[in-house]
């Protein structure tokens, strides 16, 4: 089965307080030498068949992501079983 | 600047009720042949210097992923810039 990968993140001008909070709490932990930290989505898309890249952009544009103030991005990635 | 991406997803054995939401919802966009859908965490780290993946692993099991219920892979994303 081919898995198609869409990856979903606030457009940089967008302000994303999950990933202020997540920079904020690093000192906590001892890291330093973060600049920022943006937290978004990862989907995942298994197709039965041939993946379709065009399906995938399409369920991203209209299901996934909300296009007035996130970007995404839409790949095909190989070898998936490999990688878990 | 240096961009350390950490993916989060869900165990393959938990269930994803948003994924499973998704997946049903595709046949209403006119889509088939997709399997399963799983809807996961990317976070993307800034750092100011290099990149420090001991440093981004440590962030991502102690802050951004629920190791009982979740698996993270961390990489070092090259061209972040030009990609977006």
């Amino acid at each position: 089965m081919a898995r198609v990968v869409v990856d979903v993140m606030l457009k940089p001008e967008i302000l994303d307080p999950q990933g202020q909070a997540v920079a904020g709490a690093l000192p906590r932990l001892g890291v330093t030498g973060v600049a920022s930290v943006r937290v978004g989505k990862r989907i995942e898309i298994e197709f039965t068949g041939e993946p379709n890249l065009e399906q995938a952009r399409q369920i991203a544009d209209k299901l996934l992501a909300n296009p007035v103030i996130e970007d995404f991005t839409v790949r095909v990635e190989e070898s998936a079983e490999a990688s878990r």
